[in-house]
Order: C-alpha cells, then sequence, then structure tokens
C-alpha cells in the first residue's frame, strides 16, 4: 500500500539528522496521496536508525490508522489540519532544529533580510500567536494545526510562497508539493533563521530587504518566469 | 560484580564524546545498585578512548572504593549526596557542555521559553547558590552534592520532573532512572541551554511559555497519561 | 576546449561544500582564460555531487554559451562585470555562507580588527549600497557586477589588496588569480566575517586595528616584501 | 637529530587541525631541547597534510636554522622570547582559534567565569597591549614575545599557572611543558574563550567566579596537593 510514497517519507525523515534538524526523535516527515485522502508519516518516537518501510504509518484524513503497526507522529493532527486547509502542498516536516525554534521561542517572525530568505520565502516568516488555555487542554495538536491556518488567513499569506511558519514557544512547521521538497524547506528555514539572528546581532537596526529585491529573487526561481536552474531534468 | 552495571555505565560515558558533551576528560557518569548499595563511575581523568569494564571503579556510598584499580572521579562525592537525597534516579551524568555552562557562569536559571525544554524539565532549570568559601575549602565535593539538593528543596521542585540542574560558576549535572537516560537528559540540558541563550538575543524581553502549554508537552511524554511515543517496546 | 581550466573550476566549486561554504546548490566558482576570453562556470542549479567536467559551461564576455550543455549560472553576469572591470583577477566565487551574509544582511562593512583579517583584506570588507528598483528589474545579475566595481572605485580600493565584498541584503563575492585563490579567499572572508560579528559582541566599541599593524600583516604575505611561506614551490 | 623532539611537535602540530583550531596554515607549534638550546619547529606556510618529520625546522635561541630544508615559521622570534623569558615551559602554540581571537580583536582579558577556566588558568588570560608603530614596523615578531613577557611582568603572573595569552588585535598564544601539553592548553583556552563569550551575552553583568573557587579548581589539578586523575601512569 503506498508503497513509492512510504518509500519518499522514509528518506525524507532520514534526512533530518543527516541535515542536522533533529536531536534523538525531534522532528517528523508525512506526505500524502490526494486521491486516496491517505497519508503516510512517521511513527511516534522511533528513532531515526530503527525506520523502515514497514514501520511508516498510514492514515486517513480522519487520523485513523489505516495501516502500521506503530502509533503515528504525535503530531499527526497538526499535520492533517494543514493538508485539508492547504490543497497544493503534498509533503510536511516538523523539527526543533535550534535556530528556528530560539525565534518560535522568541515569539517573532523571522524578517526577511536577504536574498537567502526571498529565494524561498516571499515575506516573513510568521510566527503563530499562542494557543490559549482551551485549545491547549482540548485537542492541542490539531489546533496547532489550525493556528497555523488562521495564522496565514490573517496575514494573507499563500502557503505556496511562503512554505512555512514558527508556532509560538514550540518550533517550525515546513512543507513543499512533496516531502523531499518539504525537507528542503526546512533547512533553507533553519538556515535563514541563523543568518537572520546574525543579522540583528551585527546591527541591531537591521532594515528587511527592499521589496523589489526580494522579488526579483523569489521569481528569479519560482513561478512562470523562472530562470534559475535547468530547464530540463538533469 | 554488576558487570551489567559496568556495561551501562561504560556505554554511557562513550556517549558523552559522541554527542558532542566534552572536551578531554570533562565529564563523567555514574549509575547506582539500590539493592547493595553500590556505585559504578568513571575513573579520574581517564580519556574516553581508554575506558574498557575494567576500569570502572566500584565505590559505596562512603565513598570506598570496593573494586578498581583506578581512583574514581573526582566528582564522586556530589554523585553520592545526589543518590542519597533523590532515591528515584539511577544514574547521574556531570559535563562542562559549552552552553549549559555558559548558563552556570552567567548564575542564572535556565528559562523554560519551549516545549523542547517543557518535553523534558518542567519548569526552569535552576542555578544553585554560590558556595561559601568555608564549604568550598572543607568537602568542595560533597557540598557540591548539597546545594543541588538544598536547591531543589528551597525551590521546591521534584527531581524526577526536573532531571538536572546547573551549579553556579561550574557546569550541569543531569540525571534519570538509569545511566542512558541520565545522558540523555544530559543532552537535552545543552540543547535547552543554546536554544534559550538565542531565544534572549532575539527578543530581550522573552517570556517563558505558558504554564499550561508546558505543562501539556511534559505529561504528553511522561507520567500515566503520556501518549507520545510507542507503548510496548519496539 | 579549456580542458585545465574546466579541471580548476570543477575542482574549486567542490571544495565550496568541502569548507561548509555552501547549502545545497546556493554558490558558484568560475575562472577566466584571459587570452581567449572566455570564461569556465558552474551551471545553474546543479547539485556539486552531480558535478562533472563534461557538466561545466563556457561562456564569452557577452555571456554567449560557447561550449556545455547547461545554462550556466545565474550570476554569470555579475562574474562577467567583475572580470571585465578587474583584469588582474583570474577566478570569482559567489556563496552564501552564513557569516559573511549576516553582514551583507545587515548592510555594514566588516571592520577590520585584526591580523586574520589584515593578512588577506587591506581595510575593511566593503558592503555594497543597495540597487535600485530600477537596477534590479532590468539587468539585476549585471548590475550587481556594476554597483561591486562602483563601491571599489568610490572607496578608491584595489581589489587585488581587497580581493572580496559584500552585496546588501545578499551575500559575499571573493576572487583570486585563479579559482583556487578564489575559494581560499572566500573561506578567509567567512572566518573573518564569524570573528568580527563576536568580536563586536565582546566589545561594543571595539576599535579597528592600527594601521600600521594591518600593513604589517598584509604585507608579510603579500607584494615584494613578503616573508611568510617557503619561497620556492613544495 | 632530535629526532624524538621532531616526532613530538609534528604530531602537536597535527593535532591542530584535528581540534579545530586552525584554518589552512594558520598555526604553528614548537618545543625546545633546554640542554642543547635548540627549538624545532612548523615549517611557514606548509599545510599540515603535507607535514613530515623531514619538513620540521631546528633552530637555535638567535633563530639561525640549524637544520631543515624550510623557511621556519615566521612567527619564530615570538617563540624564541617566550621560551627566553620562561624557563619552565617546553612547548608553545600559536593559533587564530576563533573564539580566542575575537577576543584578542576585542583587546579584552578573558574573564575567569568557572571552574572550566581555573583548572587550567589562573586568575584572566590577559590581552597585552597594543604594540607601538615603531615595535611593528621594526622586529614586530620579536616583540610580540617580548610584549608577552611584559604583561606577565605588569600583571605578575606565573607563565606556569596561566599557560596562554592572547595579543591585542591578533590572537591566541599558549604554552605548556611539552609540545602536547601545549595544545592541550590551546583547546581549553579556545573553549574558555567560547564560553566566557556567552556567559556575557546571557548575563551583561556576570562576576568572576570567587576567588577561593579558582584555587580550589587550580589546586585540584595542580601542585603538590593535586588530586583529580590518576597517581600513576595508565
Amino acid at each position: 500500500m503506498l508503497e513509492s510514497l512510504k518509500q519518499s517519507v522514509l528518506e525524507a525523515n532520514l534526512d533530518l539528522p543527516k541535515y542536522n534538524l533533529v536531536t534523538f526523535t525531534w522532528g517528523n516527515v508525512s506526505a500524502i496521496d490526494r486521491n486516496q485522502g491517505l497519508i503516510v508519516i512517521k511513527p511516534s518516537g522511533v528513532p531515526y536508525e530503527k525506520l523502515s518501510l514497514e514501520s511508516m504509518v498510514v492514515v486517513d484524513l480522519e487520523g485513523k490508522v489505516v495501516e502500521g503497526r506503530y502509533s503515528p507522529s504525535s503530531d499527526t493532527p497538526t499535520h492533517i489540519e494543514l493538508y485539508k486547509a492547504f490543497p497544493e502542498i503534498g509533503g510536511i516536516v516538523h523539527t526543533h532544529s535550534s535556530h528556528a525554534t530560539a525565534w518560535a521561542q522568541a515569539c517573532r517572525d523571522i524578517p526577511i533580510y536577504g536574498t537567502t530568505h526571498a529565494d524561498y520565502f516571499l515575506g516573513e516568516v510568521p510566527c503563530t500567536r499562542s494557543l490559549t488555555e482551551e485549545e491547549i487542554e482540548s485537542g492541542y495538536e490539531k489546533n496547532t494545526g489550525l493556528v497555523i491556518v488562521e495564522t496565514f488567513k490573517t496575514k494573507n499569506k499563500n502557503p505556496v510562497y511562503t512554505p512555512g511558519v514558527i508556532c509560538a514557544n514550540h518550533g517550525p512547521f515546513a512543507w513543499g508539493k512533496d516531502a523531499h521538497e518539504a525537507v528542503h524547506n526546512s533547512v533553507v528555514l533553519e538556515e535563514v533563521a541563523k543568518m537572520a539572528y546574525m543579522t540583528e546581532c551585527i546591527n541591531k537596526n537591521a532594515k528587511e530587504a527592499p521589496v523589489y529585491l526580494q522579488n526579483k529573487h523569489f521569481y528569479r526561481k519560482h513561478g512562470a518566469n523562472a530562470y534559475y536552474g535547468q530547464k530540463e531534468l538533469l
């Protein structure tokens, strides 16, 4: 069942330690099969070096386990809300990567200080509001997803053009058209968070990059007029 | 004698360089056999790459060497006081890991800024008071243990729910139900210290995570209603 | 065609990940054959591990592809302007290395705080002005080169003695007599940026190194009276 | 000639990249044979991976090359002044390690914030005054040694108990009873510099560790009453 999707989710999970995005089991990747409405996700608390195709968990959009002998990631309800609200995305990553988490703990959006950021994220990487006591005590993981969706709606941001977020006092989520791209964006988010942190240490009054520079870099890599990279696959 | 405990203490000591928690010989792990009242601990000043089962030292709760040809870690009296005062713990780690030590040198508690911290430590990681001149000159290592115990009593903290501390102008101790878990908590403490350091650089007015978020994350992983991870062993 | 130049450009590109200067494909190296007026440069967006002699692209000084099946780096027009304006240089590197990029995002020159800097760069490493909206929307990459050239003219700096620059809200370019030296200078620029960042954290009022110390170190390694290193090749 | 000393100097030089203390060739180690008044030192500008027993250079206390086909490190006159003034030391290391160099560039002593520092260095690690223009232009490297000696005299510090220094706007020198111990102290100096830097970020008003704590830790490891480590060699 969903063997090829499982393979890509397995590989994407194994990429998390490879890119130094995780300590212990602090991260998970999922991907969705939109036709079948099924999600493949990492099992909860299983070390990356013990993961195999067989340990991947398949859940439906209600969170019911359809296949797999393990419990799915405790963050599964968050993934589900994102897949429901953002129909264009195919893969999601959650980590506690150091720099992005520091911004989340600081409860601040990550300002767009340069082209490294603009190559992947249009505008700031938003930080959600804090969840209320009620939201935390009842359906915490689901509400984490809902507050991310709320953040994008309130700020009128397109999740395809800003493929990531940081959750207040928690950490980052990133996504993409598939699990591989979601990991890619997680790596970028961590690097962007690191650079923004240092930028402010170097200049307390640092300003965001000019909007036309932001757009230039983003659309150099994305959309119909993109000219970065190769037209054909290598 | 205590072969299996020695094996676990040996492995836990070897994990310290693996997790980048130590420079040279700056760290030690012990574990206790509560039935026999005996502690296995790293020998003093021996490089990790030269450690073997035979080099582990067995001491009793008075600090007397019961087996082993080496002198035990000079921090042995600290470990003993912790084992005496905290009957639930089975393993202890001391390191000079960079970020936790920086907080210790700054003589500040590590605030609980997010869920990474809350997943393992309930509330701030406390920093002890400084030892007095008298406490340092007579029974320094023992008094280091006593001041840790005093810190937990004064702050009314449960050492099982806050499995670590930083000693003023010195560095961190962490513990757990066994040597392996103690190392695990040492890794977390270092990562939490790093993130808290960056959080304050990003936002000088950063606030601790809401209490209900702290509790949610801690009890998601600990206690009767925990639901993180797998019910059965893998 | 240009086999030996291609080989050196290939090796120099492979040095970028080796020296931790790049994430993914965020960097490129070129070198020029001055006699033929031809430049060898990395193809756009191709991962370093997939690079080969055959994937290198040869362009002329108008940017026309003379050989190679891939599109050249999107930064090619920047390289071309630098080769045109700085006749002494033979190789150019562009990266988004973390610390140099943080200074670029902070829109500040990197002050010359010590001898590590002075061993390679005479005076501060300058930061360009921001490009105007018009410069970005029409011929962005070419204008990036032109603003670098303008910066050196305005500040009356010799590109041979200051073999690098940071572009506002973007990142560093460095160069040298060939591709290998350009990579060498990129590594130095990143290290110098890191040290300057920490220097200011340690002392907000840090002052640049005395001019005679700057000169002493620079000319110990460069020019007719250099005495660092070996007279003959090893 | 001096084969065993050469071997130890070679190994100590190779330890510099192993401990991440150097970029390229930015560091050198020497050791002295006090009976013969001869120093073995790294050749200038030779990459560590190309070093061999044969490439080591032997110089006398006037700096004259007695054996070896390469020019000695350009810092040789600094080493010589230190060997002349500090008769107890047998090995010297100079690097541009990042954190120690940042303190040097900030022109500040490294305060003794904790026991990690006190285990190896009694009191602050001093920063020299800047050299005058005249001192730099005539006999720069020799004067670098002389100003280090002056610093220890002026501050009434014992080079055996404080086995390192940072030179204003330049970087660290460390030493020990032999080349191996000098490298060991260089590693400690870099780590201590890193921790002190972070300590001040965490607490702008951080205070030095109490003097009795400093003494306790230093003399736990050094002198007649030391009790850290093993009495006999392993």
